[in-house]
């Protein structure tokens, strides 16, 4: 096991909504993901799901509320709830969640990304 | 659900080795920890342990090896394996790890804290 830089590691891809994963802590996984623009409305019917932002800043809307999330601040989506990830510009973050976790959960689309992506 | 901003969670708290909980994902707990000096030797005999450095520097010793964590980095330590954080000045860190984990682990130590502690 080696530590991970996770500017170094977000400096190894540059495409939007492509989760990678940098590290494993029992059965989840901590991802990276470069976002842009407007995600799909989903939600993950078995799980909650960590958004941490690095660099940038994101919103995320739900049904009733827009949450703004800038560098340094977290949100966790409750299992189960739709939610619509999006960003002006570039936003950099760190997802946690339970392995074999989707990107766009119960949603088939373009945005639909491999779960199991390692760099 | 509130958004959370690490830093702000940070200024509400001064002691070294006391992780205080920001956010629970599932079964786990997301904890911010102020660490500064020498902890104890111990393992989790259950789990693997995310840390992540936010502000500073820290060392992980084992057995075998160092593993310098600066800011923006990270490293999971896999189950049962003996370690001892330390950090020559105050460091502020992230620890991912499921609810109930006690900060040293298999060891009862004048460094044991509160395991449910919220900010």
């Amino acid at each position: 096991m080696e530590k991970i830089n996770l500017k170094e590691k977000l400096s190894m891809f540059s495409e939007h909504w492509s989760p990678k994963i940098v590290a494993e802590m029992n059965d989840y996984h901590i991802k990276l993901v470069k976002i842009k623009g407007d995600f799909v409305w989903h939600n993950h019917e078995d799980t909650d799901e960590v958004f941490i932002v690095i660099e940038g800043k994101m919103k995320i809307e739900f049904e009733e509320k827009i949450v703004e999330l800038n560098e340094g601040e977290m949100y966790v989506v409750p299992k189960g709830v739709i939610h619509k990830p999006f960003a002006e510009s570039e936003c950099k973050i760190m997802i946690i969640e339970p392995s074999g976790v989707v990107n766009t959960g119960n949603i088939e689309s373009d945005l639909t990304a491999s779960n199991d992506v390692w760099i």
